[in-house]
């Protein structure tokens, strides 16, 4: 299939290669060349202007933030420009308000919008093993399904309205956020305790809470291993934000977040802003005036 | 082995009930003798004193909380009539301050005391599938490993200071009560954005969040199947007191266990002591507005 | 002096009233024409486009919210087509990036933009009782500061830069808030033992709290009188969002902050918008199973 | 009056002199005796132990928390060896628990026990201005009344059950906690938009907040004088504790009060112990990443 790509970061790059592993054609656009020029050593054709990626049946995008979906999408023209028909998938953890501002002004063009957020770090994009929540107009995640397949090892259809994939994103990377604060915590209560957190974070993650955000995320608290991060804790601060954000919308306290706000605020005037998020926990060390990484 | 039993409520009966199983020699003490009477059809020995059951050379004890544990083992003459030898197994969830009384009572009394926590609802108790963790002095711990074997599929070992398997039962149950909270909080984000709890909890237990609490307590939070409670929202709060001051002790705050706190008291305010502590995600539904089992 | 004045709901149509009874000269526009018409019966010259309220030395505004503001001012027309020298004097509570974007603008236009911001409820500007911050070039404030005299009781000057007006705003409005929801606690806990809110309320603030806020808003909660509404609780979330994304701006975790908005937004989800926003200690009766006015 | 007194600190110590100025006979027992001898040289006698303090027809007691007073009044025998008809007027900040307790062991022995607990630093006690709220059998109320009169500026009868008493003292103490955290908060907001917080707390502390506890700890706060402490930090986390057991027993959840712990907990931990509980401010701005002087 003829696939645009925009957005090259670390997930944008593992996801593109494996578009080319699986012989779709490819055009790509990044801010910064660099990364879009490894993609055409691989055989993608890199265009000059993020509205070039469009002329091609789906554009994936893969940005970092509300602000440079809009930026480039809106302001940038790329919607603007873009030909009846095309399918725009976006695979980034945006906001509820921009996802259907996209739908609306897609809708309005004759472009079908496909919010299809993906659940895992670099490596899980690199090994095609994402967990994608998908929604949209059912024809045209139809025609989306293969290239999701080709990315990710599960395919999760929730449905017409793009920002219930949207809102099911947000609350599971507050999910997320919520384990790192609460083996943070775990962990300073039993290490005043005298209990090396290492011992402790594996019995649990071997047992009640043998899951892969509780094994991966404590294997890096348990070794104070935060650089270089696989998920910035800025990052994770945008999305809770995100997430606190669609609650207000919709009415639903979320108490749990909002504890999660103060703490990665903390760690960000701290300076640990591009640490891994798993950082959270060391906030937690600090106030109980244990020895933290922070 | 002889052994004495004390406390036969859901989790006594099915752990004593595996003792037998086991050709261990059991003599049973239960407030309420109907329980014990039950264990006496399966081989138990019925005592009509609880200092009865400590003639034994393992006294393994189940009580609900602190106050039930020192009335019975303290007030109630246990500890002062044991013979020197004895080895007190206290399976139970206590504070780390009665761990602390208990463990230094029995050596002064020439009897070991070993902190057993165990992890499991009752069916687990049950099928002998409990996650124990164990301290205590090393001979003591090795002598009753053969019982925590015939009871629990693993056991976790945490050195000799006996509160050292307290912090960590304790901790652990402090991370149950937040993946309850987290689990409330997001599927009501998502239920108030038109996504049913429901599917939502499945796609995220099924992939990040596979996990037996996830998994088993998200689904008595997608069906609201709140009663019969597998374990008591009062016991939980019980439980989340025990962490919120074990962290003061230790000079830990843990702003989750705070909001845990606060949330479960509501629910108990509302008349919802004795269900199950998956109850406490209907808070999150109640504070939003949305129709609330609670 | 010719004055402009835009906004005129509770608060503005009393603050304009006083300055038509100090003497001066004003054209004055609102979104719906009523309010407007009242202040012609005292004098004022009613305006068809706020455009024309800008043909003015000073020009006044009493708008709800960034969003009003702004949709007047920037998206109106009105610093587009305002002359320069003009000075623009905002008296509502807005955001601190607003006040910089409406400063920067302002400047590129040769217009002085002063930060105003009122604290006082309808009576208090009624009685030109406000307390008034203010922020902005020295000459401009120089030449409001008559108006603010005939307007408040005493004007405080803190400094050149609009926006540090605004934070004291923002920073006391989450003061106000923070009163309201102390209070609301601590009146749930009084009554739960036994004594009436009102007799506990009483004591404090004729004592230690015997301040404005805590007198106003004592009563209305100790007679559980919210409405009709002296401050709107949903303005009263408004602000204290305005705090919090102030706070996040310059990484100051404010955790009093995150709880007030948990609460607040709990009752704009139980229909309670319109209401005072004293209602915020019904949330704190309400979790404690007692009756509650929510 | 023939007076007991136990219990010489600070507050103590300025109270007993307060009685001795009104001429009432005073017998004083303090742990420590140096505090006793300088209220001899006032005229107070000396008695060798406690129960000989209550050899009177009034016992006054303000002893430093519950441990202290129980170990006095109940395992110090002073309750057991008082003569029938005495009133034990208890002015120390205690749990309800302790209140309901010594109540019912003073009525059995045909002691009436009055709560008295006291607001006012010792300034205010030593300038006899405190504010007494005050619990009892009537009759003994009234013949505490002169005593209180003597060394308070307001007495407040709330009613005949101690309890009463207690918990208007531990929910005003709650306030006072409160306004530190949020002025706290607020003066780190401002501070990290350049407002200094001294400027801004002048502005809040003269107007809407003009209250003495604002007044007096917004000094402390914008003056960053935490040593020596009026009131420790320590004390202040006791009282936060007593007034959140208070809410559990009675199933108020209180939200504020758990962040008030978890604040001060942390600044425990970081050696603030002995420092005044203003010290809770420096919390928030060391979160913020500003200069603190914690």
């Amino acid at each position: 299939m003829d696939i645009g790509f925009i957005g090259l970061g670390h997930m944008g790059k593992a996801i593109a290669a494996n578009l080319l592993r699986a012989s779709h054609r490819l055009r790509v656009w990044n801010r910064s060349p660099d990364a879009a020029r490894e993609l055409a050593t691989l055989g993608a054709k890199l265009v000059a202007e993020p509205a070039e990626a469009a002329q091609a049946e789906v554009l994936m995008t893969m940005l970092a933030d509300d602000e440079s979906t809009h930026g480039v999408l809106v302001s940038g023209g790329v919607l603007d420009g873009a030909a009846r028909g095309l399918i725009l998938a976006n695979l980034a953890t945006v906001s509820i308000a921009l996802t259907r501002e996209l739908a609306q002004l897609a809708r309005q063009r004759g472009i079908a919008y496909v919010a299809a957020p993906v659940f895992g770090r670099p490596e899980v994009a690199r090994a095609a093993k994402l967990n994608i929540v998908v929604a949209g107009e059912e024809s045209a995640v139809a025609r989306v399904q293969p290239l999701l397949t080709a990315i990710g090892e599960r395919i999760w259809p929730v449905g017409s309205a793009p920002e219930h994939a949207t809102v099911v994103k947000l609350a599971g990377n507050f999910m997320i956020a919520s384990a790192l604060e609460t083996m943070g915590e775990a962990a300073a209560l039993v290490q005043a305790h005298g209990v090396p957190p290492r011992e402790f974070l594996k019995v649990l993650t071997t047992t009640l809470f043998a899951a892969p955000v509780y094994q991966n995320c404590g294997r890096l608290i348990a070794e104070q291993q935060y650089e270089p991060a696989a998920f910035k804790l800025v990052l994770g601060l945008k999305d809770v934000r995100l997430a606190l954000q669609a609650g207000e919308a919709a009415r639903v306290p979320m108490p749990f977040a909002s504890v999660l706000r103060d703490q990665l605020l903390e760690a960000v005037a701290a300076g640990k802003a591009e640490s891994d998020w798993a950082m959270l926990a060391e906030v937690a060390a600090r106030h109980a005036g244990l020895k933290s990484a922070m």
